[in-house]
């Protein structure tokens, strides 16, 4: 609908400033705009799209894992968000408060919810009672606020979507399992459905949740060399349960706290995929959840006009039921402008049909990842397509693994590491001794946190800082 | 996750007390409870199955006809939900206002959107700027927020769950075809997907939306007699392009103000659900959204507990691609608790299976509404129950029809109308002169509200109040 006003705006390259490419791209594209109110931001129809692909997927693997949906609400009073003490003072600071209600002042303010621990935990400790509940796995899609002082669209903004997963269990050892189950569901998710690889691994006590004993995450490499965390899954162990008194009968006849889990991913994850497969001068979306896979393009002469559109309307309604085709058959644009125009918004297929392929029986397909043309007979078109949807959803993967591999950088001394960072971005193996201090001393040094702590072995040395021998090495990176 | 502790709490016959009827059956099938903030709910997992199920549907229904979603912020500044007069008039009475973000005081303070014209609006003028842009027909997915004195689950709560249509036209007409065009969206979803049959038609100017030029409605009848708005759609006309100056320039060059719309439906439909088809004590879901279709239950004996366990996975396994099934194998209940606790819970067949029926290779299915017990052979069961499920869905209807057939009355004096609305309640077709005091006059004494105006012409007589001659009829109803 803005492609007028748009039309000769440029797209700063990639390659020139990644900040400003970035926006521009979002922009340009009709994803997103910044509002009136700080930091919000409207998601339009063309990303809301994607976002619904995301969603419906996602959510498939969550309920394949056993969890259903509810929906809690909104507004938590602010002394349920007191009852774990080390929640409140990690999300305090960034709460929207609502204190007034119609003309009345409310007798105790209502916090708009950042997460949802408190206010679930406060109806898990009535909903559980005895052993036979559990497990509880219940999900929610919702909106959340958190007041952040800088924003950017997508990464951080004042109110974002997401889904968090809030699980009750009887022990200690099935909570843990749960963490990593779904730690593992977001890691298969980004992999298989968005092209991302990720790295999954456990973040550093100065990373965790607020109230979390133990938070993983799975970390992306986004095309300019710095960290996402694209997902978190935190064992709760009993803080909640104890803060808000989740206790059952067990089997045994004995009360017990019970242990919990909680996981998110949130709509982060489009600037993810944006800054992961964008190109030099626009957007290219995985086939999984691109919101339109094909466009189809007419190639229009006023003698053959009505029969290349009728065609075209008979090729797109037979396709559009197993594929998210649209045309665009509008007047006012020449194809060619069409096609700078759907590459730029990162469609990963063109099909063209001109007067002359209607002869031949055929139409012309385009891979937008390599631009490669590919004639198909209208027969085939039914089982081509997704053939090559298929093909481009693997090699967007490859490509994304690929840059990974050479974008990570096994590092033995601080100073490699200081120039490395410097210079290379991307994801840095080196040693840490487990002191938060030395982890404390290069972020302030070199603004590279650790990202993650991989679950397998991935070799020693001495603590960058402190020197300490044998070392494990973690992940590091500047991240968003 | 909670039938331990209600096992044996009973529900109030609907024929003792709709109310607590209501409350009772919401409860004890754990559809939904209230929390610790005024009139907010929680939406339990089996409720928010149901609520997927309509959203998946109506959203198609919108999707059709040509909507988009997107999604907007949940905040809207003090000063843009002024920018029209009597919109601002009708909500800011219901508004929660946020007025801290962390530790600051905001400069202005932000409604939590009660509904979204005004910050879509804002949006809106700065997206279209010329004919070409039109029609922009958006959708909404969103949580709002009403700070109601009185609420009832589902039907009146603080905070729910609502999707909101925004569109923009070029002209008057097509504002007028598409606010009609949704309304009948409304009344074909309610009555081929929820099977709830409903009265069409206008509002009256005491009733109209806060800034709309017309209000359209469609109403149901609930099973104690009391009507249900079930969705309205709006003529905004151009008060709102005039106060948030959405113009657009024409083909003949000359800027215009463009005409808008607004529709929504809401989880009040939930309600409408459960109080057209609840039956004396427990829910009834139509099939094409009951959270379960089917409930398998097995005949469990300890000789053959193995292999009836084994079939029964195998037949559940098969189905569960086409119908939404679940089995209930739990060993801490008879087959007979599990028949009551599933009918309760609105499960419209029931699937039995037993030692004997495997030797006879065949399955019991029950018609919960109905009670009518057939026999099918495993081989048929595929093809066989969604034939049921269509059946049920289609006789739901019809029943529902009946019922809004049998208390539908058509009255002509005031008299007649004060005792019909006092005994038997239901729709009362009279004469209405048009005049806004006569209808607040028979509000004050009947507490009965003009549920629409009919867009076919149902007859004519005296006005109830006045009497006026040949004042046209009109749906009369005391409502929710």
């Amino acid at each position: 609908m803005a492609e007028h006003e748009h039309e000769h705006e440029e797209i700063t390259p990639q390659s020139e400033d990644f900040s400003r490419w970035y926006v521009d791209v979002v922009r340009r594209s009709d994803m997103a705009d910044y509002t009136s109110i700080k930091g919000c931001m409207v998601i339009k129809p063309y990303c809301y799209a994607l976002w619904e692909n995301v969603q419906h997927l996602l959510d498939r693997r969550i309920k394949k894992t056993g969890h259903k949906n509810a929906y809690f609400p909104l507004f938590i009073p602010e002394s349920l968000l007191k009852q774990e003490a080390k929640h409140v003072e990690g999300f305090a600071p960034e709460v929207a408060w609502v204190t007034h209600g119609g003309q009345n002042e409310l007798e105790e303010r209502l916090a708009v919810r950042p997460t949802s621990e408190a206010i679930i935990c406060s109806l898990y400790s009535k909903w559980v009672k005895s052993y036979r509940d559990l497990p509880l796995l219940i999900n929610q899609w919702a909106n959340v606020v958190r007041w952040e002082k800088v924003t950017r669209l997508f990464l951080r903004t004042t109110e974002f979507l997401w889904q968090e997963g809030h699980t009750v269990h009887r022990t200690d050892i099935e909570a843990q399992e749960e963490t990593l189950k779904m730690l593992e569901v977001y890691k298969s998710f980004a992999e298989e459905d968005l092209a991302i690889p990720v790295i999954a691994g456990e973040k550093t006590a100065r990373e965790r949740f607020a109230g979390a004993l133990q938070t993983f995450a799975v970390e992306a490499l986004m095309a300019d060399g710095r960290a996402l965390q694209a997902g978190t899954s935190h064992n709760l162990g009993q803080n909640f349960s104890k803060g808000f008194n989740i206790k059952f009968l067990d089997e045994d006849q004995i009360e017990k706290y019970a242990w919990q889990t909680s996981w998110g991913v949130s709509t982060r994850l489009i600037g993810a995929i944006i800054m992961v497969h964008g190109r030099e001068t626009g957007l290219f979306f995985p086939p999984r959840v691109a919101p339109i896979q094909v466009i189809a393009v007419p190639i229009l002469f006023d003698k053959t006009r009505s029969m290349v559109l009728e065609k075209l309307a008979t090729i797109v309604s037979d396709l559009e039921e197993t594929i998210r085709i649209e045309s665009d058959t509008r007047d006012t644009y020449t194809p060619g402008w069409k096609f700078n125009e759907w590459e730029m918004k990162g469609v990963p297929v063109r099909l063209e049909l001109g007067p002359r392929d209607i002869q031949a029986e055929q139409a012309v397909l385009v891979r937008l990842d390599t631009r490669e043309k590919i004639i198909v007979p209208f027969s085939q078109l039914k089982s081509e397509i997704p053939r090559i949807l298929t093909e481009i959803q693997h090699s967007l993967l490859e490509r994304a693994r690929q840059f990974v591999s050479e974008h990570t950088h096994r590092i033995t001394d601080y100073k490699e590491f200081q120039e490395v960072i410097e210079q290379e971005r991307g994801f840095l193996i080196a040693p840490w001794c487990g002191n938060p201090d030395c982890e404390e001393r290069i972020k302030e040094e070199t603004r590279a946190t650790i990202r993650v702590i991989p679950f397998e072995d991935i070799g020693h040395g001495d603590c960058l800082i402190c020197g300490q021998k044998k070392a494990s090495n973690v992940y590091f990176a500047r991240a968003y």
